[in-house]
Formats: structure tokens, C-alpha cells, sequence
């Protein structure tokens, strides 16, 4: 990268601090321990990535950039990069994880080529391979693979979203004929915002209630083709464009709607439930709860690659926002003689660098859903409690690191100021492109909220009958030490053991115990109070019971959250713990610790009233933040480095020095005027000397 | 507005709740309350704000969109909308507030119109008007007023945007000639990102560093023909197009250079600095600080009428979205029957409520703002003092509101799902275009800065002399009590006195007076321990001195961001004591209530560290924010009636009922299926049978 006035140049991938002792960053080590378990993968996909006739172009109009984008996959199909994820039996890799990781890494392309290339082949694709049969994936799947059929998955209508079990499309089976005939009841029921909908789709999954003998035995997933070799709409089906949206506008996304479409009673796709020739109807799951949920769960890689986009969105942002506050001067300060750098400025330090920790958090943790979702997809692990906990995870992380990527591409793009704001530096673009990210495949808070019922359910069936005083001990116990509540007697105790010290109080806090102490008791003592107030809902009646949950909504969601973040720290944590390197040890571990610490700054409200933390140490909280800032800012460079993303990737003028070229013109230019004696000498200067 | 499930219903403006007992909302009064001032002129501003012709279009091209917008300039100028800040003389109106106020809600129409006008008149012609003396006006203003003379506002350079004061264009007096000459000594001092530079502009004001007899007078501005009758740059100008941005893309960014370019010596603009045909340079401000932070500062209405399209947008991003959100339903509760409305779970409610409350907080500060514009500016009271205040309060009140309205835009966008992703539904187009809001007319975070360190002046001229003693006792007479800071013992007395009952509290939080005490105490005490910090910064070095600063800086921000926070706290407070409908008045102190709470929630780790708030209070803050936004939520829909905008000035599908009707027609159709005995059991509800 461009050399800076930081105090650490990077020689081969190695950085040198010139300080005496600092650690040095081993760029190329650490770029390989980012790369994860599907290096290979990643890497294959970041050369696809880098090819000019897949990046996203500025000033198309929506309809050339459809254009572009389906195009964009066609060219994905000639390189042989999108059947990882498929069974050999149909030519693919069976290779889940390596699948995803390649996936995600197209979102430096061009989003719209990432989630068209996800409607395609991870939603339209993935429903046929799991919830279809062999049958399904030999008819249809090389044809899906190699884009001759564009489909769309027409799970969400107009009317419901994050409620998918409430969808209100009917597919009736008719004993006459042997047929499914499929209803959209009225206006609500219209597929809504489908990718390959309104222009590209010739088929569809669609997700219907399935009935049959006067029983709709609940959301099944059908194979219904839509339009015909002039991409008509076949009898039946009509549709809408959705039109111009926030970002995303490479994808077609549209409406659909069916009135008495027949379709084979074959293309119901009956892996969890099928309809027999007379009528009948068998599952393997005989709970239709379970059923429906095992069947939305095969469709978790969703989730899985926006948060892998989300993360691969926040290094480009940081990549992009570091450089350039690395370059940019602005302002007068200390010497009298040079503007200063803006990034050596407090406030920039605090804006950017805890979202450069951030995203090694979010990355770290990605890596462990990745390999979670490998386990469980491969088969080598795909037991229910696995499953559940690779949805869980999936939702709590998803959530979490699509919000991240928003406001560090906000902030990234207020710190690049009016520079930030030109599309050519992608950064109002990305933002735009991945702002719907943190609704779909799950509206981010209806996702923590089920994370959050998993944690209570996970706490109720612990302490089955207990009362609330064992609850509190548990909750105590993870926290390692006595819950004193409302006393402030904690508190006290160490106002008195760091009473003077600021230093011991900082030597507490940056312990790894400590503040895997202070996450843990969080989340366990949130879901514990919860839990205690919601204990006796079961003894009222529905409508009450349902008002006492949702006065605790917030706060239920708000748990969540802390779980979340705690899973990141824990990766995080672990990361570090398997690094050889002893440099890039002591900078993750800074990183790590910035982290952490600044989880516990944000929510420092909530330990000081719980009397984990002192007024005194909540405040080391904050100057040791300021520290660490101040101390990982003369890696940042280095560190946007690891994320191993060229110029190819990154592609904003502001970040390829051009900034610093036009300050060492600015320079040499004054200081030629002066060796020329051809500066004018300012008024101020004259007026001073009078004086 | 339409029907919904609230308990209060509007009739004929006037509010009635079926609750015994519930305040009414006077909705008409309180609409006349929000208009202020400049009743007149907003109400015909939003008259022609309704105007299909200047409504934005979405999915123009970029140069469509330039064109479009350049058409409707001139429909304001057949209009006669733009003359009223203009003076008499000229065929203006000489009405400085009501020109704001009518200027800032053609944000609703669209922001590319509102910023394309504030170049043409509200910085161009503004520049000519303040900066220029008579002859200027004469010769000028009328073309600019009736745009035969579009015009650029050139300060800002690559280079240079926070920094003003140091951008590198030259204009040098040559006395030979009597004509200055303009240079671009570097591509950093390129003019960048200036409206009209890139098509429309045949002149522009170029400020530049007015150097004569080799003396540097600092900035100054000038008069400066661009572009011949056929739009080519006249000789010795060059420039390029800013291209595509993230938003205001009606806008025709550019840049300009300037290579020996010669202008009269009467086209400086010469109202603070003149020079005379032999070269000499006067001004009636002797120091050139001074002046230069003079001139700057007749500029300021750029950042207040910014302030005012921020509340402006809040506005139509929360009517959308309280709209939407109650009439959207999702997931069955309580009676297992109906779905219910999203903005009845607590999550939506916490998420979009706290903004309203924030939304009248800047519509209540924002008109105060404009009062103090109109009083310096037409004279009434401009002294310097007032100047002084006009500038400090803008810089607050602009940073804070433009924050404000992307993030109420964004949670606004994601409280609506998928349907806030369609352009159509106009949030994602208003947050990308009101993205810019935040970095120009001043970056918030130096604008911040800048009120900073205007409180640590005032303080320390007020304790000139003074020791840290005195400091505190200060800080704490305005506090209303003693700082106990790090002793905990106000805190215990609080607990003591509070102890077992959240009601009192409760009690004690929603007090207005306590709610200043907090507010005004947040402030004064970090202004005294930053200024204590800092005291002893004139005795070290230079560079010393400065990093003592830098350490200082992120805190010295958050300081000013509390005292812009206060100032709309009482703002808010001023408004609810001036108000005389009781309904209204008991509907108001809920809303400052919730806004006052809100923040002192979002700050409550600074009270308790700081021992202003003991943990049981700062619970009971939580816990009644919880109850404000279940009690505003019925009059959620009346509260963004009182806003006054119609269908034509919305124009959001998904706020015209739409969602209402789609839910009316699901739940005909199941009742139909019902009484016809039509609809399909359920699995579920069979298998519940045979247990």
C-alpha cells in the first residue's frame, strides 16, 4: 500500500514499527489466517471478482444494469464457478462451505451480482436440491446450474414478510386431474419483491399451503414454470415490476400472481411432505411445526452469505476511509507549519478504528458459522441440535454484522466528506446496495427476537420448576461472582480496591477474563430478568400473556443482541488464541480488546446500574479505548492490508493515492515559492510584526 | 388520515379518545403552533411544493434528472417564489426568516430542487448580496434573482472543505491593468463539488486569496464569468464533472481550475476588503481573523435552512412509517385471531416513537434558529454577540438535525421491510439525498467542534483566574447541587430515598425541572473537566499543546453534541410552555418528556459515573420511556397530521391507505371462506383433536 506518515512502513507483507520494541504486523500471515478454511475458495472467487466485465458501472439505468447483471452470470457459468454447492450427482462439488465463501466474495463486483447469483443458485437452486427429491434435482438442476432456467423463489407476498407461515397462496390438489391448482386469494397475496421476477424468471419455486381433502397441511414448496420461450407469462400468471429501488438495481425484482395454475402433482417438492395419487398426504415430520421449520432451515446459507457480504462491504469501506484519512490533511496543528494527517486526529481515530476491530470480530466469527454450516450441510454433523444452533448462530450474526457494514460504510463515506459522496467511491453505492440486507432473509429484529426465544426456551428447560433465586445464582456464576443488584455494594467494593488507580482499573478491564466475565453476566443476567418477569405468563390468559411479552420485547431483543455480540468477542477470542505469529498476537489481541471494550463502553449504562463495573473503571473503560485507538492507528494501513482486496477489488479513486499526490504537489509547489522568494508574506504576519 | 385501531380518532382536526379521561389532541391548533413565525410562507411554499412539475421522478438518467431540475428553477422564478430575501431595492422583499422557511420545505418536493436552488440564491446570489456592496446588486442580482445568470458559489477546493481559510486559489491585484488574476496553482486547489460548475453556471462567486503589493489579505470573494452564450468555458477555465453521487444527482456538480484568468478590480465582491486602482488594500475590519470569520458568517443561512429540510424530511419519513406501521399487520398475539399491528409491538413502537418526540425537538429549536437568522439579518438586532449565538446555535442545531433525519430515514426505511426499499416509497431517495446534509455547509463533527470550543471561551472568559474549584462549584451551581463526582454519595441518598418504589422514581424524572438540571449539569461539567484538562495547554509547547487538545477532542465533540441537545430540550419546553390547549400541552410535555428521557437514557452512563443519577433512577428513566411510547402511540397518526403535509407532498404509496385496504380484503376473503364453510381445517388443528 501507499506509504504514509504513520509510524510503521510495510516491507514484503511484513510491517516494521520504527518504534523500539512495538510488535510488527506480519501482513501476509495474517492475511492467510483471514482467508479461513476456504482459502482456496476465496481466492478463486477474488480473482473472478476482479474481472472488469463483472464490476457494477455508475449512471446505468436500471434496465442496462439488469442487462449487465444477468449477463454477468452467464459469464459466472462459462467460468465453472457456481456448481460447489451441488451434488455430483449433478456435476457439482458438494462443497458447501467453499461455496458460500466464493459466494459472498462477488458482493466486491457488485451486490446485485451477488444476490442475483444467490436467487439463482442459493435460493431458486438450493429449494430444488433440498426440499426436492432425486427426481427434481436430475429434471431440473443442470438446467438451474447452468442458467438455462432463471427462476425466481417466491416465498414472501406483499402481505407477509417475516411471517412466511402465514403466506396466503393455495395450492389445492385436484384428485380429478392429479394436479396442484394454484390461488392467490387477493391483493396481499401477490409474491412480492422476487429477484428474477419481473423480467428474467422462466420458473419459480413457490411456496404455497398445501391442500388437500379439506386440509392444508401447511407452507410447501412447488416447481411452477412461468413464462414461455418469448418470456410471456403462461395462462394464469400475471406480475408487476417492482421497479426502482434503494440499491440493487441490477436485479429484477417484481410480482407474481396465479389464478388456477395447474401444475403437476411431481412438482410439488416433497423431501418433508407429499401428496400421493389419491390424495393423500405423508411426511416424514409428523409435527407440522417441525416440518415447516426444518424446511425454512435448509434454506439458512441465505443468511450465512450476507453476513460473509457484510463483512467483505466493511473492509472495502475501511480500506477505502483509511487510506484516504492516511493521506488527507486538513487543518494547522502543533507546528504551525503543515496541515495535519486527519486520521492522527482523536476524533477520526475513534470514528474509524473500532469498526476496523469490528470487522475482524464480524470475520472471525463469520469464519465459525462458515464451518458450522459446513458441518451441518455436509452431513458430518447435522444433528437437530446442531441445525438449531447453526440457525441461531446464523440469525444472531446476520443481524448483527449487516448493521455493522451500514454504519461503517456511513461513517466511512461522512469521514471521505464530499469525496465520500461521489458514486466513483463506492461507498454511498455499497451502502445503498447492502441497506436492504437488514431486512431480508430475516428483518433483523424479528431474527433476534428468535434468538432470543431459543435463549429463554434453552433457560426455562435448565431450570425446569426452579425459582428465581437459582436463576440468579446461574446467572451469578457466569459472571463469576455474587449478584448484588440494586446494592451498588459491588460497586463499592471496587471503587475501594482501584480507589487512586486509574492504571489498576485499566489493568482490570483489558484482562480477556474479565471481559468475557462482563459479556457473559450480561446476556445471562438480561435473559434471567426476562425470564422472571415472563414466568408466570403462562397462567394468563392468551391476550395477557402476549401483552406481558411484549412489554418486554425491547429488552428481549436487546439480550439477543449481547448474545450476538458475545459470539463475535468469543471468536474474536479464539482467533487470537490460535495465532503463532507473537506480533500480530499483540495487535489482534488490541484489536480484540478494543472490541470488547468498547461493547462494554457502549452498554456501560446497564453494568453500572447492575454493579459489575465501577464509575471508576466504566471511565478506565474509556480512556483505555482512547488508547488503544491511538496505539493500532500506525497499523491501519497494514491492517486493511490483510484483508487482501487489490485495487481491482477496491476500485475508488480516493484510495489508490491519489490524495497523497495532490498534497506532495501542494507542498513541493509552496515550497518553491519560498526557495523562489515568491511568497506573498500574509497580513496577519505584517500586523503581528507592527505590533 | 385514515382509520386505524388506535383508540383515537380524528374528526374535523380535533382529536377524541375513547379512554375516559385521555387528553385530546387539538390537531388543527397544534398544526398552527408547528408552521411558526412563518405561517405565510411556508403554507404557500407547500403550495407550490405540491406541484407535480417540481416533484422528483425516479429512474431519470442523471443528465434527465439535471435538466429537469434547471426547468423547475425557472418555474419558481415564473412563480415569484425566490425574491423575498432580496432587498427592496432589487424587487425583493427583504424578508430574511420567511425566505428560510418557505426555501427549506421545497425539500419535499425534491432535495435536488431545494440545494439547487440554495446554490443558485441562497449562496451565489446571497454572496453577491452580502459580500458586494450597491453597484454589485445593481448589476447582478436582478439576472441572478430571474436566473439569466446561474451562477456557481466556488469556495470549496479538492484540497480544502473544513478549512477555508486555507484553500490555495489565487487572485492577484496587477496594477498594470487594474485587473485581479485568478490562478489554480495545483490540482488540490481545483474548485470541487460546486453546484452549477459542471453545466449550468455562466459565472460564479470565486473566493479566492486576494493578494496585492506581495500581500496575502486572506480570503476574499469575486465575481467571475464562466462560461460564453454557447456554454463553452471562457479562456484560461477549465473543470470536469463530479459525475454521478450518492444522491441530489438533479445537481450539476463540478469542478473548476483557473490558469491567469482576469477579471476587473470591481468585481471583488468589496463590502469587508477593498483594493484601489493603485493597489492599496482597505478594509473596515482591521483584523484579518476577524474578517475573514465575518464574511463566512453572512453565509450562515446555508446551514439553517438545512436544519429546517431536516426536520422537513423527519416529517415525511415518519408519516410514511407510522402510517404504514398502523395498518400493517404480522404474526397472530394474544386472541390467536387476528394479526396485529406492527406499530403495537413495543420493538416498533421504541423504534419510530423516540424519533417523532426528536422530530418536534428540531421543528421547535429549528424555529427559534430562524428567529435569531431574521433578527441579524434584517437588522432588528445584529450585533455582534447575536451574530456570535446565531452561528453557535446553527452549527449545534444543523449538525444534530441532519444526523437525525438519516437515521429516523433509515430506521423509518426499515420499519416498512421490503416496501421502504422501493423508490417508490420515497425513504431510501430522501436519505440518499439528504446523506450530503451531514459533510457540507460544515462537516457536523467540526461544525461541533467549532460550538465546543465557543463554551470552553465563554467559560473560561467567566473564570478568568479562576482554579478547578471554582470551575466545579460552577458547574455544579447549575447543576442544582453539589458534584459528589467518584464518591457515589449523592447516589446512595438518591437509592435511600427512592428505595422500593419506582414510582417515586418515575416521579422524580419527569419533572421538567429535573430534567434541566441533568441536562444543563451534562453539559457545564464537561465543558469545566475539559477545560480543566486543558489549562495548562498555554504553557506547553506549541505541539504539546496540541496534543493535549487532540487527546481532549472526542469528548470536547460530545460536550458540544450535549449543549446542541439541551438546546433543543428547551426549545421543546418553550414551545409546551407557550402552548395553550390543555390537550395539547399534556400531549407535548409527553413528547418532551420522551425526547428529554431519550437522551438522558442514551447519556445515563455519564450520570451515574458521575453520580447524578443513582441505578434504580436511571431504571425508572427506562421504564417510563417505555410507558411515554405506549401512551403517545393513539396519537401517533393525529401527531403527524399536525405536520401538514398532504398526499402531494408524500407521495408514498404505501401512505395512502394501500396496506389498510390490502388487510381489509385478506380478512373478507378468509370471513367469506368461513361462512361458506369453505376453508380447510388445519393439520395442526386435527392432530390437537385426536390428542
Amino acid at each position: 500500500m501507499v506509504d504514509t506518515a504513520s509510524s510503521v512502513t510495510t516491507t514484503s507483507g511484513a510491517a516494521r514499527a520504527t518504534d523500539q520494541g512495538a510488535p510488527q504486523l506480519n501482513v501476509a500471515a495474517l492475511a492467510d489466517q483471514l482467508l479461513g478454511t476456504w482459502k482456496k475458495e476465496r481466492l478463486e472467487a477474488r480473482v473472478t471478482a476482479a474481472k472488469p466485465e463483472l464490476h457494477q458501472v455508475n449512471g446505468l439505468s436500471m434496465d442496462e444494469h439488469r442487462t449487465r447483471v444477468l449477463g454477468q452470470l452467464k459469464i459466472l457459468v462459462d467460468e465453472g464457478a457456481i456448481q460447489r454447492a451441488y451434488p455430483t450427482s449433478v456435476g457439482g462439488g458438494d462443497n458447501h462451505g467453499g461455496n458460500i465463501a466464493a459466494f459472498e466474495e462477488l458482493v466486491t463486483a457488485d451486490p446485485s451480482l451477488q444476490i442475483k447469483s444467490g436467487v439463482q443458485w442459493g435460493l431458486f437452486g438450493a429449494a430444488i436440491l433440498h426440499l426436492g427429491t432425486a427426481p427434481h434435482h436430475k429434471k431440473w438442476l443442470p438446467q438451474v446450474i447452468n442458467l438455462e432456467i432463471p427462476g425466481a423463489f417466491a416465498m414472501t407476498e406483499t402481505g407477509h414478510g417475516s411471517d412466511v407461515a402465514s403466506i396466503a397462496t393455495t395450492a389445492t390438489f385436484d384428485e380429478a386431474t392429479g394436479e396442484f391448482v394454484i390461488n392467490t386469494p387477493f391483493r396481499g397475496a401477490w409474491k412480492d419483491y422476487l429477484g428474477n421476477a419481473a423480467l428474467h424468471g422462466i420458473a419459480c419455486v413457490l411456496f404455497a399451503q398445501l391442500i388437500t381433502k379439506g386440509v392444508n397441511h401447511g407452507v410447501h414448496a412447488f416447481y411452477v414454470p412461468l413464462r414461455d420461450a418469448s418470456g410471456n407469462f403462461l395462462p394464469g400468471i400475471g406480475g408487476d415490476d417492482d421497479g426502482l429501488k434503494g440499491g440493487l438495481n441490477g436485479i429484477d425484482n417484481g410480482r407474481l400472481h396465479f389464478t388456477d395454475v395447474r401444475i403437476p402433482r411431481e412438482n410439488l417438492l416433497n423431501r418433508y411432505g407429499d401428496v400421493a395419487e389419491d390424495g393423500s398426504y405423508t411426511s416424514p415430520i409428523d409435527s407440522p411445526g417441525r416440518r415447516f421449520f426444518t424446511m425454512i432451515g435448509t434454506l439458512v446459507q441465505g443468511r450465512v452469505s450476507l453476513d460473509g457480504a457484510a463483512a467483505a462491504a466493511m473492509k472495502l469501506g475501511l480500506q477505502i476511509a483509511l487510506t484516504y484519512g492516511s493521506e488527507r490533511r486538513q487543518f494547522v496543528a502543533g507546528d504551525g507549519k503543515q496541515e495535519q494527517v486527519i486520521l492522527d486526529y482523536q476524533r477520526h481515530q475513534r470514528r474509524l478504528i473500532p469498526k476496523l476491530a469490528e470487522t475482524f470480530a464480524v470475520t472471525f466469527a463469520h469464519e465459525q458459522l462458515l464451518v458450522k454450516f459446513d458441518e451441518v450441510f455436509s452431513g458430518r454433523d447435522d444433528s437437530d441440535q446442531n441445525r438449531e444452533d447453526l440457525e441461531t448462530l446464523a440469525a444472531a450474526l446476520k443481524s448483527l454484522s449487516t448493521w455493522a457494514a451500514l454504519d461503517t460504510l456511513q461513517e466511512c463515506r461522512e469521514a471521505c466528506g464530499g469525496s465520500g459522496f461521489l458514486a466513483e467511491n463506492r461507498l454511498t453505492g455499497l451502502r445503498a446496495d447492502l441497506d436492504i440486507y437488514v431486512t431480508f432473509e430475516g428483518d433483523n429484529n424479528v431474527l433476534l427476537q428468535l434468538v432470543a426465544k431459543r435463549l429463554l426456551g434453552d433457560y426455562s428447560r435448565k431450570f425446569k420448576g426452579a425459582d428465581f433465586g437459582v436463576m440468579a445464582r446461574y446467572a451469578a456464576d457466569r459472571a463469576g461472582d455474587t449478584v448484588l443488584h440494586g446494592t451498588g455494594l459491588r460497586q463499592l467494593i471496587q471503587n475501594v480496591s482501584d480507589l487512586g488507580s486509574t492504571g489498576r482499573s485499566v489493568g482490570h478491564v483489558r484482562e480477556t477474563e474479565y471481559q468475557r466475565e462482563l459479556l457473559t453476566g450480561r446476556v445471562s443476567t438480561m435473559i434471567a430478568t426476562i425470564a422472571d418477569r415472563l414466568k408466570d405468563a403462562s397462567k394468563l390468559s392468551k391476550e395477557e400473556g402476549a401483552r406481558l411479552f411484549n412489554e418486554n420485547q425491547n429488552q428481549l431483543i436487546e439480550a439477543a443482541r449481547a448474545h450476538g455480540e458475545l459470539l463475535q468477542w468469543e471468536a474474536f477470542t479464539e482467533a487470537v488464541e490460535s495465532t503463532s505469529d507473537s506480533g500480530n498476537k499483540q495487535i489482534l489481541t488490541w484489536l480484540r480488546d478494543l472490541f470488547g471494550l468498547s461493547l462494554i463502553e457502549k452498554h456501560a449504562a446497564w453494568y453500572l446500574i447492575n454493579g459489575r463495573l465501577s464509575g471508576q473503571r466504566a471511565e478506565a473503560v474509556t480512556a483505555y479505548v482512547d488508547r488503544l485507538v491511538a496505539r493500532i492507528r500506525p497499523y491501519s494501513l497494514d491492517l486493511v492490508e490483510t484483508f487482501g482486496y487489490t485495487p481491482a477489488h477496491v476500485r475508488a479513486p480516493i484510495a489508490t493515492g491519489a490524495e497523497k499526490a495532490r498534497q506532495d504537489e501542494a507542498r513541493a509547489y509552496y515550497e518553491q515559492l519560498r526557495r523562489d522568494g515568491n511568497e506573498p508574506v500574509h497580513e496577519k504576519t505584517l500586523k503581528a510584526k507592527k505590533r
